[in-house]
């Protein structure tokens, strides 16, 4: 399986498994987003992952192929989350690499990525500066010579996704190592899904709800885990509010490609 | 979006599309074959679709090439009925395309194919008499001269797939033009599979257990479609009894293929 392949398997395996509370799963849709959106952006994707699998060209603007790309049906965007990690992952090769690439981004990383940004309905905090609807963002960045990395930096503290790119990809790497200990087969991405999100707060759902639902969210997940709460009310009760983990989504997707890639099976 | 994605969403689409009475639906696997063997095969299958699309080789190689890239998981042969149709199609653009490539096939074409039906477990008529087991098989081909569409051919009476070859594609366009008539959406692809289902009886189906059963899945189907049976029931009875349309799975994937090239949005 070429690296590239890993990443479409591993987006293509995130988003099949299940019961996954609150997100689009194989069983559960969101009106305006469907399955079959994820599946067709796992296929529409594909020139800007080769792209990153080169190591060559500039992972913002990549990141704007891949948003480009797929920004092509009536799902909206399904996975900007997860190429703002795979991409790096792609060019780097492993985390290590990934790692690396990240600091060498500069402002035109951050500009291409501020254009692909504005392309999608991802909401930015009420608190960001930068508003990339805002015509003179992108001047602003080019006159402070910000990087993309100083721009997850900045994002970083309300923004789990772009923490993986200032921690290391500390989740991402947590996830895979689960997937590892549980075993192989899809039932492992389940159980690695509600342990990070039994023990995480998701930003997504922050940006939507606020801190309250996002912690409310979290204590439902560990009753899960303990047994004490149906993963299947959990997962309907989610999904009629909305209650969409996003961002852990992406990172499952991220460590999905890790995990693959160091030799977990998903085909037990 | 190109030809090949176009081959790889049609793939994605049918095997997502529920409930499809007896097939790997988004809701029902088998417990050797599950939905992400399928996806996964569509990922996978991508060179051989590539190589199909330019227009240049041999079929019966290029067929040979899908089997082995999807041949890879053990979920078994998924695809194998899906890429003799879609890489005449691909190979040719369209069905006009298609036809003008199948007659031109030739003994090569027949050996290829044979090798690579010997790593499926797809299973031949205990009539036929060129089985692809018998070492002695290949050499038969070759003095007899025989092309791949002299095989089709020879066996269109018992093999649906095969008979699209001869026949012209009668009924990937038949297919086709029902999404067409049914409209936008996913839905219409169920609709269009259970009609095939009420009206032509699967050949996987007679391999399997005979052509009683296949006749009583038509009238079971038909039943369904005039409202006298539900739909889940049939459905759940299919997959208790391992009764699945697997010839027509392949036959609805080529209609996507050639629907989603005429217009047909998948994204209603």
């Amino acid at each position: 399986m070429s690296p590239v392949e890993r990443a479409q398997l591993a987006m293509v395996l995130e988003v099949t498994s299940f019961p996954k509370p609150g997100n689009v799963d194989r069983c559960h849709d969101y009106s305006d987003t469907r399955i079959e959106h994820f599946l067709a952006s796992a296929i529409f994707a594909r020139p800007a992952l080769e792209e990153a699998a080169t190591g060559k060209g500039r992972i913002g603007e990549i990141i704007g192929h891949a948003v480009r790309q797929t920004n092509v049906h009536n799902g909206g965007n399904t996975h900007f989350g997860a190429f703002i990690l795979l991409i790096p992952l792609l060019y780097g090769g492993d985390i290590e690499g990934a790692k690396k690439a990240v600091i060498k981004t500069d402002v035109s990383d951050a500009v291409a990525f501020y254009k692909a940004f504005a392309m999608t309905k991802v909401r930015m905090n009420d608190t960001d500066e930068l508003d990339v609807n805002d015509p003179n963002a992108l001047a602003e960045l080019r006159e402070r010579n910000m990087s993309l990395y100083d721009i997850m930096e900045h994002s970083a503290a309300n923004d789990m996704v772009a923490r993986e790119w200032i921690n290391g990809f500390m989740l991402t790497r947590r996830g895979a190592d689960m997937l590892h200990q549980i075993g192989p087969g899809r039932d492992a991405i389940v159980e690695m899904f509600l342990t990070l999100l039994a023990t995480e707060p998701d930003t997504f759902i922050i940006k939507k709800f606020g801190r309250n639902v996002a912690e409310d969210t979290m204590r439902k997940a560990r009753e899960v885990i303990e047994g004490r709460r149906a993963l299947d009310t959990f997962d309907a009760e989610c999904i009629a509010n909305g209650v969409n983990p996003g961002s852990l989504a992406d990172i499952t997707i991220a460590a999905l490609f890790v995990a693959l890639g160091e030799g977990w099976s998903w085909d037990s």
